[in-house]
Order: structure tokens, then C-alpha cells, then sequence
């Protein structure tokens, strides 16, 4: 099990530029991610400066050695949940991590799944041990294809019989059992007031609860279970980085304004000078 | 005469970044720019994403191609003055603009001189038009050694007999005629409740007046002619990246907070993004 001084989720450029600015503060930070975001399918940047085109990927790679070369720990896993009990509790799918503090630096939320968000507290829920047991007797969807999905569906199985996984057009990446699963694309969600259908391209599925565990936990399904504060969809901090939960900072794509490198990279830096602060005083 | 969308002073990180986003946003922005400032003497950043390791002269020189590679204009000039009397009339060397806006890059204030604002308002003056006439029969310094000093030395002249130049320990770029010039570096300013003297390596000079057109105009001085309100040594912006002066924006360094490139190009970015607002509605 593993302490550092500060875990970074999201190896993107907010949560790599963080990493580089931690470790010349003299932390020992790791950065844990699984994929690159909206930045991976970049096909050509041309707007940041000193590097006049580069493809996203590449950006991203170039980061990650970069840390890697300052002797920065940079993890592939998939971060499952964060516990707040007694400090940080980071479970991720192959590494259990506790850490003084945690940087999200998640990117932004999924497009796809943005009408969802109208019936937040009305049907949709983006975490199975707060809200499952209000779903008990009725037909509930949960929407995901990978490891997160699984995690939560494992909770939800234990309080309902009636769940329908729908992978929104992705492939399902794991075993779910017997567990119905509709492998369409999602067009929209439906209801007067509440949540009453999910609507596919081929068909119309009424629900009364919907579960949100797409991608990666590692995004706003993550803030969200934590309770932390968002704002239209990004997470909310104060001057100083810092979400409502003290410890815990964001930066990045994830708390708004204009979803660019430059302003990333200016996040990482600036939330790693706070985080720094933040440990000398603790 | 050029009348470009947006003039900005300063080919740093911040103004060159700018300079990137406004022109694909569709506009026609000139950078200006006489030296490096701060970023040309670093000798070695390791902590810019995606680049692992760079000098501040080169990355300055690779932000400046990118931008040239794009189409952008980047002259090399010294900014004098700023009119604001019917629209904007930006004077260099050189050149004369009219542009729509103005982005202020123009970097950090120089660290040597930074004794002197203690006396600002008591003796210390950074515009020789504003404040030359309250000095009119008093010994007055001037401190600088290039055409900035001496745009400023001929209004000083034309209302005070007793000049002195001080270079501050640099040589003289420019013929001055008869007016005495020190060329020691300055120690530091001395007075109670005013300023009484200038003491340098080798001796104290008795002033009551001093004029300050060090560097480049496009510095600070620049600002405090126009009557931009400063904040402990940086020029204020409100959220939208201006000034008290409608139309003129600043970012980067001279805005303070961090003073690392990310920020100055996530800066940039930003600013850029409400200059183009601001066009777009004016």
C-alpha cells in the first residue's frame, strides 16, 4: 500500500504539469490514469505554445515520459472509488493507494450522456451505494461497459432484481453474469418530471432509476459519490484548487472555463503550488 | 499606418499564445516585441508539459516562429507611447499603430528598480508628461539608458534645467547631448516621507524629482501613463482579462500570480478568447 503525498488522477496535461511542479516542490507524488480523454483524439494541436503541431496522442505520451524521466511514479489503472473515512482511500482495479491529498484531474464530463443530467435526483444517480436502496423494487438501467460498471452493478445486484445494462454502443468489456445487456447507442432520456424511458436508437426501454457508470470512475461519477460540489457539470474549487472536501483539489478540463492544454497545464501548475502549501502547513 | 484587431506588446509566452488564438479565431492581430525579458535569461526550464528540457531563448524563439509560421506579424519595435484619444495610437520606434484592442504582455517589473516604489507619488514618477511640471525648478534624475529614456528626456527637458540621466550601471544607447549621465548602478532610494536621494555604488546624489523610463516603455511604465490601475507592482484585470481601460487587455507575468510560462500562455489563451468576444461585439 502506497502513501503519497499527493495521488493524481488523470495523467493528462493538468494532472502531468501538476506531477512535474510537486516533485520540484520535493513531494513524492504518483499519477494514476487510464486513458487520455478528449486529448487523445485530438488529431492535431496547433495552438500550443512552442510546439507547432504535434497529434494528441503524442502530446500525451511526451508528458507522461517526461514525468516518467523525472522519476515520477505514473500508473496505468482505473481508479474504483476514494473513501474518506480516516485520510484518503484510492482503490483502484490492481493498487490500493493513501494519500495525504488527491488531485482530480479528470477531464471533462462525456457529451453523450449529457441529457442525463436533467433528471439527476429524479432517476439518475451516479452512485449505487448512496441511492440503491431507493430503487429496490423497481426496473432500473445501468450504463457502462467496463471494470467501474461492474463494480457498481455488483452493489446494485445486492438490493435489485429488475437491472438492465445498457453500454450505450460500446462494447461490454467485462463478465456480468446473467444480467440483461443492450448494446445500442443511446439517443435520450425521457420523463415528465422523473425519469420514465431511455431511448435507444432502436428502441424505447422504460426505467425508473439510472444508474451513470460509463468510462472511467475516475471522472465525475467519482466527484459526485465524494459529494463534492459541481457547477454545471464541472467541479467546484475555491482560489486555492481546493473542492469542498479539504484534501481533496481539482483541476483541468474537470472544473470548467476553456477546455484548452494552455489553461490545463496553468491548473496543474497552480494547483500543485497550493497543494504544496497545503502539505507544508499539515 | 496599421490598424491591426488587436496590438500586443510582448512576444512572450503570453503574447505570442495570444497571438496563436486570435488568429484562428479569425482576427488580425500584430505582436510587438524588443526583448525576452525574464524568460530569456532562464537557463534551463524542465517543467513546461510536453517539452522535457529547453533554454528561455530558444522556447522564445520557437513561440515566435510558430506564430510567423501561421501568418502572424511579429515585428521587432520599442513601444514609446500610447495614445488614447480617438481610438488607440500605439507609437514605437519605428512604427505606428491603431489597433481595435490592445493585449499588455509585457512580463514582470524588473526586480533592480523595485526600491524606487516606495517613492512613487513622493518623487518617484514614471510619466514624464503627467508629473514633469510639478518639478520644474527642481533637481530631477531620470533613470535609463535607451530611446525610451530619451522620448522622455526631451519632455523633461523642455521644463527642467537640472537633469541628470542615470544608466543605472548599463551603457548609454543613445546620444544625449550635454545632460549629464551617471553611469553606476544604483544601490538604492533613500528620503523620509519623500525621496532625497539616489545612492549608487559610489555615491549619493541629492534629487527631489526621478523619472523612471528604465528598459522598455512597454513595461509597466506604459501602464502607469495610461492610468492603469496597478495592485502591488501588477497591472488589474477583472475576469475578462482587461484593464481599467476599455479595450486594453494584459496577461501573463505583468498581471502577477504565478510567474511560469504555463500561466502565462493559459493567460494568453484566455485573454485571447475575450478580446475576440469583445471584437465580435464591438
Amino acid at each position: 500500500m502506497n502513501k503519497p503525498d499527493c495521488l493524481i488522477i488523470g495523467f493528462g496535461p493538468c494532472g502531468i504539469e501538476a506531477a512535474i511542479y510537486l516533485k520540484r516542490y520535493g513531494f513524492n507524488p504518483i499519477v494514476v490514469g487510464k486513458d487520455g480523454g478528449a486529448l487523445e483524439k485530438a488529431h492535431q494541436i496547433e495552438n500550443y505554445y512552442g510546439i507547432e503541431s504535434i497529434t494528441g496522442k503524442e502530446l500525451l505520451e511526451k508528458g507522461i515520459e517526461q514525468a516518467k524521466h523525472l522519476g515520477i511514479e505514473v500508473v496505468n489503472d482505473e481508479v474504483l472509488a476514494i473513501e474518506t473515512d480516516e485520510g484518503f482511500k484510492v482503490i483502484g482495479v490492481h493498487h490500493i493507494w493513501q494519500p495525504k491529498t488527491i488531485l482530480l484531474a479528470v477531464g471533462a464530463s462525456r457529451a453523450s450522456l449529457s441529457s442525463a443530467s436533467a433528471y439527476e435526483g429524479k432517476g439518475v444517480s451516479y452512485c449505487a451505494i448512496c441511492d440503491g436502496f431507493f430503487y429496490r423494487k423497481k426496473k432500473v438501467a445501468i450504463i457502462g461497459n467496463g471494470a467501474y460498471m461492474l463494480h457498481e452493478l455488483e452493489i446494485l445486484k445486492q438490493m435489485i432484481s429488475d437491472l438492465v445494462i445498457f453500454t450505450d454502443g460500446k462494447p461490454l468489456m467485462v463478465d456480468v453474469g446473467d444480467t440483461k445487456v443492450i448494446k445500442d447507442k443511446i439517443l435520450r432520456f425521457e420523463g415528465e418530471g422523473k425519469l420514465q424511458n431511455i431511448v435507444t436508437e432502436k428502441e424505447s426501454y422504460p426505467v425508473e432509476g439510472c444508474f451513470i457508470a460509463i468510462g472511467s470512475a475516475s471522472g465525475f461519477t467519482l466527484a459526485k459519490h465524494l459529494g463534492i460540489a459541481m457547477k454545471e457539470n464541472s467541479i467546484m474549487v475555491n482560489e486555492q484548487y481546493m473542492t469542498n472536501i479539504t484534501g481533496i483539489f481539482a483541476g483541468g478540463d474537470c472544473i470548467g472555463g476553456l477546455l484548452q492544454v494552455s489553461k490545463a497545464i496553468a491548473d496543474g501548475a497552480l494547483a500543485a503550488t497550493e497543494i504544496s502549501k497545503y502539505l507544508k502547513k499539515s
